[in-house]
């Protein structure tokens, strides 16, 4: 499904059925709404302008809000007319001049961030970790498969994907030590998770089924949330994760929307027990799970491939549970799913699980062995999901650099 | 230190040493930025744009975010304007016509909120809690007097002083059985706390240093951190509170300024172990606490009066411990004291403490008890703090009333 005039390779993560929408600028002009084509970034305030798109103003401010506060059927008439332009052999020559070159784009933050939520929704990883750091314990808390577990990070160090990460200073302690001791983290690890765009609020008091969950999410990122495991392990205990976590989270910049996903929806891996009626949709479908392969990379070498559907909870219960007391909702709110792990080793999202604590180093492409990330470190992730045709549609990829402790 | 003509009475919270900024708006206009002054509210944008004040313009923003975003020679300047003009005899002729009577001043947030931290940096607090959800244990964690706990809360559900809480649904576990069960919360609860607001940002990777706390923190409102106890003891393990506590938090209307409340710096209870480096100060008076008595009603009756001085950590350690893993500030970030409660049980912030968990419930005025709140309870939270000239100077109230559960 593309125009012969687009040329878009067979492989593009941004082929005409996905369409994610982003923030760009270029040396000339402002960051303003942009969606990713192939290798190119379509200048949508002047397409939608010239083409006299209802509200098309929306498109030239530095955020998606604006766009998304529109609501799903806004949603919904803008991807049908993108598609229809795009796929109608004679538009040519009104889209190309709104083409532009992804290298002379610069790519920002998609959405001005309200609440930053994360979850804890794999059971593989919330197994694991349990595990490594509650030995003595059950592995999952007895709470675990009754809600999905979450809590709030810090959305003011949200960053785009391919800002630098500083690696944090802090407390930590060491293992033979009461006393904590202070200096750059020895622990500093990634979390590979996926994260939903929220685009219509609520009023406090106010909640959202699982069923109403398209009404309100827009589309999907990825997410690395950078984790300093010696701070967190020393801090998080009784008020949870802090500054092990605030330091930075990289988000990738192109939001999938939703509608672009419905050949990935698949069936949850299984909730027992059953969980209660308000994290329930009317039809089982309603609390979907996603078939995204998640790839993860440390300086281009794969260590890598969490499958986000072997998650157990659905991303429509994260928000029916988010929204159950009343908390409201904001256009701009972002939650992420958590560290996405399969069942298999090399589906590990984290390096925690993959190094098991940093007792079994993981040895990349250049010889060189990793517990922990090391300064200059690249971390890139990448996802794929399935398309209608067969085909599948790409997240592009969320990156970062580790830099030395100031 | 007073004008004549401004009649304010002797008792008065707001008297010219306080001048606490807020945001109002009237019938006839939009919110503005308004200071307190006796039982009236001063106009700020047209009388400062009648006098030429430099900047005047920030005062016609719906949120002090414009003006804290000047930094503290500003606030410092238009502070000692303030005070000129309320003090001279002559200028009742320009301030007079800018004069709104607080009945007729509807109060709002007064900043945009960035992110929102709680702490628990009270002693007494943080041990009174222990004992009653861990009895088996330690009341303090080992990390307790060595950093600051923290953590992040939702910044979009706080809400200004006088906004009902709606009594929050979820889920939590009676004591005999294994299972939850799902409902409105049977234990809601108050937490008395004492917030900072956040004026001058800071870069990502960049920290404050004790002694820069009053470069960066314009002023100090009161907080009411509703939580919702049996949500929050059934969620909490192993990331923290989440829905016990996001459902609302209610906000003091009036940011009393830092630079009013020098004398009512008071030397910390006492901090062993000493902290590490970075929570020290260059001088120990850099690390300063206040001397603030809270007061706590329900219905109209006093039910505790927690003194913020008998606090452990200091407001500059907390912003210091935030910021130490390179987390940046945004102008109208909060961050909370947690629970003010002294060693006295008459001086407990919260009905968890006050109630010891609701067995020994508290007696109200018309003769009803309390263990937790019920639906159509007011709680109201104010404070005084001392001044140059031996008097006091008020905070105003935070309030709200508890409706029923939707």
């Amino acid at each position: 499904m593309t125009a012969e005039w687009l040329e878009l390779p067979a492989d593009t993560p941004f082929g005409v059925d996905n369409l994610p929408f982003g923030v760009f600028s270029t040396d000339d002009e402002a960051p303003r709404v942009g969606v990713a084509v192939g290798e190119r970034v379509l200048d949508l305030a002047p397409l939608a302008a010239g083409e006299g798109l209802d509200g098309a103003h929306v498109f030239e401010s530095p955020s998606l809000n604006d766009f998304l506060a529109l609501g799903r059927p806004s949603w919904v008439a803008v991807r049908a007319w993108l598609i229809e332009l795009l796929t109608h052999p004679g538009s040519a020559d009104v889209v190309e001049p709104h083409l532009v070159d992804r290298s002379a784009a610069r790519l920002h933050l998609p959405v001005e961030v309200g609440d930053y939520v994360d979850f804890y929704a794999s059971e593989h990883h919330a197994t694991n970790v349990g595990r490594i750091f509650r030995p003595d314990a059950a592995p999952l808390t007895p709470n675990w498969r009754h809600l999905p577990i979450g809590y709030h990070g810090r959305s003011g160090t949200l960053v785009i994907s391919g800002t630098d990460i500083v690696r944090p200073m802090g407390q930590r302690r060491l293992a033979d030590s009461p006393e904590p001791v202070f200096g750059p983290s020895t622990r500093l690890d990634i979390e590979a998770e996926v994260a939903y765009i929220v685009g219509v609020p609520t009023d406090l008091g106010q909640r959202v089924s699982v069923d109403d969950f398209a009404d309100h999410v827009f589309g999907v990122c990825l997410l690395n949330d950078w984790s300093a495991r010696d701070i967190q392990a020393w801090e998080y205990v009784p008020l949870g994760p802090f500054l092990g976590k605030s330091f930075g989270t990289s988000l990738s910049p192109w939001v999938v929307p939703l509608a672009a996903l419905d050949s990935a929806r698949v069936a949850l891996p299984g909730q027992d027990p059953e969980p209660l009626p308000y994290l329930r949709g009317s039809t089982p479908e309603a609390a979907f799970g996603l078939d995204l392969q998640l790839e993860v990379r440390i300086n281009g070498t794969l260590v890598a491939r969490p499958p986000y559907a072997t998650t157990y909870w659905s991303p429509a219960q994260m928000l029916a549970h988010l929204t159950v007391n009343g908390a409201s909702l904001r256009t701009g709110d972002i939650f992420a799913s958590g560290t996405v792990s399969g069942s298999e080793p090399g589906q590990r999202g984290s390096l925690l699980e993959l190094t098991w604590n940093g007792t079994e180093p993981l040895t990349l492409a250049d010889g060189t062995e990793r517990g922990f990330l090391r300064d200059g470190d690249e971390v890139s992730i990448s996802a794929w999901a399935p398309t209608a045709d067969g085909g599948r549609l790409g997240f592009g990829t969320v990156s970062g650099r580790v830099v030395a402790a100031r």
